[in-house]
């Protein structure tokens, strides 16, 4: 914790590392870093004061980090491989600062989102600005390939969002309609992160395929973990922004399975809380009660094992090596947050 | 005016269409009409109907026009052409979706705007989902260089957009401050549209200069009118939407001569109404006599002209053909907004 940072400033998500690979990757994430700063560069201090901000909050860049990998493990990263990963971490940093826009959300990496300091507006803008840099970023990696797949990937994050904004409030949301959403909005960018990385390297169709299976599979597990944790996780101490889903009225895994096996009260009660109405002060806590009764959150974090595993049998016939290696920890890494 | 079109409805800019460039233009125009259709769609169906609500509004298509008319008076427009022509006008409309949150703007093409009736979160989402799709669609077009040229002008809109924003309610604003703002908020799109263009034929380099440099300036001129007529332009009839950046408390050309020129008292009373305060009901009508005392509005419009002649002489050395008179002719029709 920083000196500056209050016990509420701490962001679930936010404060460990994936140490193993961020230390194999060293140099090339040094230099990641300094292409990313690089590219924030305007006349026009606003965009690389608010941008940095919300780059420098301590986010693990873990998309960058696998994109990075995956050159490494099939050959090594080249000067492309870093712009790429550069670019992968603005896509995500933008659709951060538009996220926290739609969702209105207060905090985003232990401090206080970026719009609540700038204003929406400026969120929005300065979130065009380093879409539109990405962009600059893939063509300078001068591969149309790689670019037409993270320009998929975009409308696709796009699409997942826009399809979460219409569920919002729909306590009926299926466990089908639940995966297409985070497939599109997180799974995407995982998988074009990982493919993007093998792409950049001489590597064959299938090893491309098997790294965009990976992060596939490893963004999946991330997305279904974070949705867990927003209740609370596996431990019985509540992180301090958990809730925020359940505030939100975004209907995620947890509860669809809650609402599956409850009894008709149950059901009466998640109509009521996720249905967009006021909420009771002991609404959350009656939530977790019924999610932990139903065994819902360690269902949620079983469905993240089964993603996790194919995450990992993904890499199995990628050479054996350290980067490898590193890729599957991180697989470890996404799930034992959980806990 | 349609049946169902209110007076009210009816926008500044919106019914005219430059119709001698649209006619020449007749088969390629709808074929970029269909690619555009083509790549609105999605299966989750709020961004085509969100999309095509504001796209088929009767924009005048100003834009993808000059990329197919440049492509044409330089040997021919090809399915690469078009298809750039279309990527240009998602940009355009990304960026109209993203302005009309950030201004907070009721009326859009004459309709209402779409956060107003979808919300914000989704005009934000749809917008990042268009500008997605515009690249896509630029790296269907194959070229590299074409890409880097739209992926450069759209970071350059997002600066534009964010000075204009750091700008509001700055009474001060300085002539040069507000010429930067509208180069890259306005002019870089319509540079960029038409250097696309050319660029999408086998054109010297020259040649893609001059396109350039009649886009960028046909952009100045086409904002500086647009300015213009938000205090009534030349004529005395007031537009039904007039007064917008008055109400938004953007600085724009007229203001800025007539405070240049104005006395004590006028400069305090651009101050108070420009400066964020409270507006009393007469503010704009005494705004608009002010401005008509200084000659500013139409000083607007001879600045306009300059930039028009400037986008005419670009021109000049470019083969005499039916293309080059109809862009030549589009230069007129945007001045001749102003009365």
């Amino acid at each position: 914790m920083g000196p500056g940072a209050t016990p509420e400033a701490i962001e679930r998500d936010a404060p460990t590392t994936p140490d193993a690979l961020a230390e194999l990757l060293g140099a090339d994430l040094a230099a990641v870093d300094v292409i990313i700063h690089e590219r924030l560069s305007s006349s026009v201090a606003l965009i690389p004061d608010l941008a940095a901000y919300l780059i420098d909050a301590g986010g693990k860049r873990v998309r960058p980090m696998i994109t990075l990998a995956a050159a490494n493990a099939l050959g090594g990263a080249t000067n492309g491989t870093r712009m790429l990963a550069a670019a992968v971490e603005f896509i995500h940093t933008a659709t951060l600062l538009h996220d926290d826009v739609v969702d209105e959300s207060v905090l985003r990496r232990g401090k206080k989102s970026a719009h609540k300091i700038w204003g929406n507006a400026a969120s929005v803008l300065v979130g065009d600005f380093l879409f539109a840099r990405s962009f600059t970023l893939m063509v300078d990696a001068g591969d149309l390939a790689v670019l037409s797949v993270l320009a998929d990937a975009s409308s696709t994050i796009a699409e997942g969002e826009v399809l979460q904004l219409s569920s919002t409030n729909d306590a009926s949301t299926s466990l089908d309609h639940y995966m297409r959403i985070i497939s599109a909005k997180t799974a995407a960018l995982f998988a074009a992160a990982a493919r993007v990385g093998a792409m950049s390297t001489k590597c064959t169709p299938a090893e491309a395929d098997a790294f965009e299976a990976y992060g596939k599979n490893l963004g999946l597990a991330f997305q279904l973990v974070d949705d867990a944790l927003d209740y609370g996780g596996a431990s019985a101490v509540m992180g301090k922004t958990a809730g925020d889903d359940f505030r939100e009225g975004k209907i995620t895994l947890p509860v669809i399975l809650a609402r599956e096996t409850g009894d008709e009260e149950e059901r009466a009660f998640w109509r009521r809380v996720m249905g967009g109405g006021e909420h009771r002060p002991a609404d959350f806590e009656h939530a977790v009660a019924i999610l932990r009764k139903r065994n819902a959150i360690t269902r949620t974090i079983d469905f993240a094992r089964v993603y996790a595993n194919a995450a990992r049998d993904a890499l199995s016939a990628m050479p054996d090596t350290a980067w490898r290696n590193a890729l599957v920890d991180l697989v470890d890494f996404v799930v034992d947050r959980a806990h």
